[in-house]
């Protein structure tokens, strides 16, 4: 193994196939692409971001995936179980190549516990939400969606999109907290992240994602007030826990325009660190009694959370940015930790009735111009809506490639797959230099159930209920996505969420167009469907206006 | 509501259409078929089978689904939600036509409590295992695998597969239940079956399931000495509540050879029946003070347990059916309750293996003389399977047709689609009246996690790993079955399974062909792959010797 974590790996770039087809090859670039060095958390540990949330199994599993998408045939299909390649059969050419389960477990024993258990016997792994399904893009990934949120946040609020001259609290700078000071700035506000490890936000701040950095509380303070004071847009990375540190503000009566979190709570294990002890001495505890280490976790989670109910006592917009930390509170004994919503029924939901959400494309070239291009189509396609526009212009200026180059942009029911017919043409007609994947989060409109996230709250109680991810899984499978993927767990931890993803090849051939023309237009559709199933007016009026066919819809 | 209770549903025969193709046709008269008086349990509340295992989650929800399948194109696929029709997207004509997801709960919310919170808010139904999948086919369904497990059962305990003289105790005689007279009479034993509803066993009588009806113990004991004396096989209804009679045996000093129960432990509710009170008092409880009511059935459960206990101690054979009943006695408190195995680790795994499961196949003509003739076919195709060949035999003596005509008999990988395709030619050469549909119960090789049941006791601690169903659900989407489905919960009750299944149609045409040889190879396939991976010698031997392609196998 020594030699083995060293390994850097990088997808390839270009026009030349190791591969038996194009959907194979963009399944082992994209996996690659996962645990590249400027995409992946941790690669040695095959970690590409959330905690533990790994792409392929260890790195036995991980040669064979590869060993078996260079071996696949046009018209088989390989099963991957939770990261470990275990079957491969005849299927036929329109059928997706690649189908993926990960951490799925029967109820009664979806806990950390059994999991853990199972992970030391080798038998399982987290996948996340995009890690082990091969469509993580970085940071940007989250970027839309992190500004959208601030945005709506604010425009719920103060009545406009515009953050100057007001400040935004959270907590975290990891793999998808990461894009918060970035986001934050974006929408013109001065943000200020609590981040424990100090190497994180320095690699934030070399990565173009924050501007400043602060030892101290007094210091990252001192900032918020000057640039607040100019209505200057700026990012800082304060070092520090928010356990502390959100008491230590509440306390000194400092309150914030807008309150968020987001550490990675969902683990109280590998991702969240309590208070009350130095990093170093956390990570220690850590490895030697992750028992207590668990307990201190949770003990910290709640104070972490009463300090941000605190917040919104005092008038701060506060919400749960899908972490599960209200729930692990409550747990804890908090009981009114759910007075604050997640930001999906705040701010998210209304797109999802339309079939938004965190749709993103790759170029597998490996070369920017491709995406430049594809930026220009989304500018001219829908150039009526001004914030994608501006999102486009801001994410050319400011965000950083990592990995592939790829862009994210939330489209809805009807415009994913006619923006894909025409990037698809670009593809066939030499205009783009290699084919184009298509995908998304899991995060998305019609594809998850998550009770405290993306479907708490729902209209009609119908939060817990499983069908649909499944459905949407089933679906896109029978439409021939490239590859699809259930998991169980993703960013709420186990138990709290079951999702499907899909992505897609743009390799400009007529299929890849039937495909594109079937598979973008029923995964969101399943967004549409789903939500007006719960009684979303929205949702209703859309599948009304553009023909989803819903057999009981009235 | 009212006048709509009345309804009997019975599916069309022979090879007029209604529907747009044959798979459509096929969904619709197997829908129609489950709701078959011969067939259901309870057809005026669509209850097919097992408590609450239903087809549709209300009459209007039903016709909407005939109406769907009614209009849906060649190229369509119509997606049910927990027995609701909740879309129609466009796929392609080698898809599945039906994609059904039932009872799927998050997993922190899978209980029943929340299940039924649900159901009463109108969102869910009980999917069961082959009610919501429409491939339910009356006892037969289950007949040989029961009589597979008595059999194997006396070869492990006795040493030979003959019952003759022998004495089985068991409880249940309901809709999956009521095949064990018969199947104890079948494995030549003399079998008592403890039954609290009388019309239960009345009608089992009435369909020729069971030959004699017992009015209190001393009767019923009367009979067992006669039949087991005299060495003739017989069986034996015995109105009672078994956690009246189970230790009154006991303490009788009465020894079965073999003991078990198939009661509907899973649901306490809606199911199991509690001893202490009269049948109709506790139909009375039930409907008055359901919490009440799942108090007393879960004491019973401990009651009836602990009997079951003391038999094993005195050298009986004893086995869980697959109805959770030793995981409710153990929350009662019975801590030693798992020290009888299930069923599946102590008999049918080796058969998974092989790919081997309840394999069944129903004939659309409506006529028997279809089923005959595949009859004939597997005699003759597997000539060298004595047991099998003695299984036809005497189904066809004994077994009566609930319903469309069909034949369930256990192939393994490799003969699966080997017989399927014979019988499509023999729909094209006109040899058969109609076409045939092939399904399976969701319990089967490769296709279900249950960790009380057909998971117990995994060689390698894999029980709760429920990647394997979902891919099972994913490869057979892929291959073009003609519905798929996904359940929650089935056999064993919500939060302890998750399950799929599959039915494909063969028409005559080159493309059923075609998807045989996929589905049929795969289905069976995924058995092979789960547990060769789990480490299983026999699967392991069955993979290399058939070319089931493995990555990481050495
Ligand atoms: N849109 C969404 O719903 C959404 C999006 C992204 C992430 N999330 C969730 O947010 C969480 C973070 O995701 P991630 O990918 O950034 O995980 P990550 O592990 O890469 O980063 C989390 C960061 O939080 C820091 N941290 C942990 N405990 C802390 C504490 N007490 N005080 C200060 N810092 C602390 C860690 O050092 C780490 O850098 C996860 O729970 C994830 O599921 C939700
Ligand atoms: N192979 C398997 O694993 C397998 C197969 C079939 C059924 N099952 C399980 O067996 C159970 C029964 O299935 P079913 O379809 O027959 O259900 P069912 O509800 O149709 O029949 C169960 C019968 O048990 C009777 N009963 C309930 N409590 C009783 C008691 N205390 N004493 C005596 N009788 C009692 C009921 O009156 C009913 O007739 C379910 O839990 C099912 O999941 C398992």
């Amino acid at each position: 193994m020594t030699n083995q974590t060293k390994r850097v790996i990088r997808a390839a770039r270009g026009n030349e196939l190791i591969c038996k087809g194009w959907e194979q090859e963009a399944a082992l670039r994209m996996l690659m692409n996962n645990l590249d060095p400027e995409v992946a958390e941790k690669p040695d540990e095959l970690v590409v971001y959330g905690g533990i949330g790994k792409a392929a199994r260890n790195w036995e599993c991980y040669e064979a995936i590869v060993e078996s998408l260079k071996n696949l045939e046009n018209d088989e299909t390989l099963l991957v179980q939770s990261g470990k390649p275990v079957g491969v059969f005849r299927t036929h050419e329109t059928a997706p190549r690649v189908l993926i389960a990960n951490s799925n477990l029967v109820p009664a024993w979806a806990n950390w516990d059994h999991f853990y258990d199972l992970e030391d016997k080798g038998l399982m792994m987290y996948g996340q939400m995009t890690a082990g399904s091969w469509i993580y893009i970085g940071a940007q990934g989250i970027l839309q969606g992190t500004y959208l949120s601030f945005v709506e946040a604010a425009k719920k609020a103060f009545r406009t999109p515009d953050l100057t001259g007001r400040f935004i609290l959270t907590g975290g700078m990891g793999g998808m907290s990461g894009a918060q000071p970035l986001a934050g700035k974006m929408a013109k506000g001065v943000i200020l992240v609590v981040e424990v490890d100090r190497l994180r936000i320095e690699r934030k701040i070399r990565e173009g994602y924050c501007d400043y950095f602060a030892e101290n509380l007094d210091e990252a303070l001192k900032m918020v007030k000057k640039f607040t004071e100019k209505g200057e847009p700026a990012s800082i990375g304060l070092v520090g826990n928010c356990a502390d540190v959100y008491p230590e503000l509440l306390e000194r009566g400092i309150i914030p325009d807008i309150v968020t979190d987001q550490t990675s709570a969902h683990d109280p294990i590998n991702g969240y660190v309590p208070h009350g002890m130095s990093y170093d001495e956390a990570l220690e505890l850590r490895t030697r009694d992750s028992k207590a280490y668990e307990q201190k976790s949770m003990e910290s989670m709640a104070v972490h959370v009463e300090a941000m109910l605190g917040f919104q006592k005092a008038g701060a917009e506060t919400f749960d940015y899908g972490n599960n930390i209200r729930a692990n509170a409550q747990k804890m004994g908090v009981e009114n930790a759910f007075d604050f919503p997640g930001f999906v029924p705040a701010y998210i939901r209304p797109l999802f009735c339309e079939g938004k959400g965190p749709f993103r494309w790759a170029a597998l070239s490996g070369d920017p111009e491709d995406i430049y291009k594809t930026d220009e189509l989304a500018k001219q396609m829908f150039k009526e809506d001004e914030s994608l526009v501006n999102w486009i212009d801001m994410a050319q200026k400011m965000v950083k490639w990592q990995g592939l180059p790829a862009r994210i942009c939330w489209l809805g029911y009807g415009d994913r797959h006619r923006f894909a017919l025409k990037v698809n043409e670009m593809v066939a007609s030499g205009e783009l230099k290699a084919p184009v994947v298509f995908g998304r989060d899991h995060l998305d409109c019609g594809s998850v159930a998550s009770p405290n996230r993306e479907t708490e709250a729902m209209r009609d109680g119908s939060d817990a209920v499983a069908d649909w991810p499944i459905l949407n899984a089933l679906i896109n499978t029978c439409g021939g996505a490239s590859w699809v993927s259930v998991h169980h767990g993703g960013g709420v931890g186990m138990g709290y969420s079951i999702h499907a993803g899909q992505v897609l090849v743009a390799d400009g051939t007529k299929q890849a167009a039937e495909r594109i023309e079937r598979v973008l237009v029923s995964d969101p559709g399943m967004g549409v469907v789903r939500h007006a199933d719960a009684g979303y007016g929205k949702a209703i009026e859309v599948a009304k206006k553009k023909g989803v066919k819903i057999p009981m819809l009235k």
